[in-house]
């Protein structure tokens, strides 16, 4: 297999996803801000033009980061990091989503409706970068309610693919000046224990 | 347990697929219109305020579509909605999230910044639904590109919850006056397969 990476957040969700199981895979690392995911070739792979994407020997495509994660998954079950009985499954799922809907993508939109890299990527309407940036906001909020449990991750005592979608989204919140506010402990502290593993530098 | 359910089109996901599956859930049907999602007791079951919610005879909650779905699978396998093998199983993961990000969200998001209902519920942008709308018919084009080599459904013979996705961003595209345009025949012939389902009612 080959797994194509590149220096962008949604590859990274699956090269902490590796560094978590403790598994490497041969990779090809494309550049980015050169287009190599939309040159000619790279669109027959991933006709949306984007990494990651992970090509197995008989050819098989697989997009999206979470897909490839799931993928391996069921190649490596331990550590589970999509929970290890269907309760657990579901609760993960639930969290991983609503990270990725409530706080990911509307961090994300602010980059991508102000950044120069994303203009002929996306029809930018900055207003719309200004409201998802108070919108993030509330959505922090949100969130520190729902770990004010003092629980060290999202499904609890177990590290999930979730909180690495988490770990994500903190990075994006750093490229668009979006910090946790101090009164939001309970956030502070999971972003902080999130931040202490080594998966982090991934 | 109970299925809290609703007039939108995340709840009806879930429907489509107990219908799918040929399973009947304890239900209550909320009137989402006069905020029943929103009141207190049932902020305590779902902080986010919204449906569809399971609720387990221990009183654990799922929330999310999706999870509640995946949940669903694994009580009733059969017939399988999230794929019968790991590599299926990645590629239905991969196309509920591209039917999902590319086509439902930038679709819903027309609604979203235009409907008087959302008004109070999101910060509404004009110009962002405009965008959205155009947006949207690109993507469409995009389907209809992948859907070129005849396949029934999204991952091939068998049917999925990413068409269940499909058949939800359906809806939606009719909420908000997008039809598939006559010549992505590819697309329209899909959609016409997936509205020939008995569960297409559900």
């Amino acid at each position: 297999m080959k797994f194509y990476d590149g220096a962008a957040p949604n590859p990274r969700r699956v090269r902490i996803f590796l560094a978590e199981k403790g598994v490497e895979v041969p990779t090809e690392r494309l550049d980015i801000p050169k287009n190599e995911a939309r040159s000619p070739a790279f669109l027959k792979k991933n006709s949306l033009g984007a990494v990651p994407v992970l090509e197995l020997d008989d050819g098989t495509i697989i997009t999206e980061s979470v897909a490839i994660c799931r993928y391996f998954e069921e190649l490596y079950p331990d550590p589970p990091l999509f929970g290890a009985d269907a309760v657990e499954r579901a609760k993960v799922e639930m969290w991983n989503r609503r990270i990725e809907i409530e706080i990911m993508t509307n961090i994300g939109a602010v980059a991508l409706h102000t950044f120069d890299f994303f203009k002929d990527r996306v029809m930018q309407v900055p207003a719309y970068a200004e409201a998802q940036r108070e919108t993030s906001m509330k959505k922090l909020a949100w969130l520190d309610g729902e770990l004010a449990d003092g629980r060290p991750y999202l499904t609890g005592d177990r590290f999930s693919v979730a909180d690495i979608t988490g770990m994500t989204a903190s990075m994006i919140a750093g490229f668009v000046g979006i910090e946790i506010p101090e009164e939001l402990s309970n956030l502070r502290r999971w972003d902080d224990r999130l931040r202490s593993r080594p998966s982090w530098d991934a």
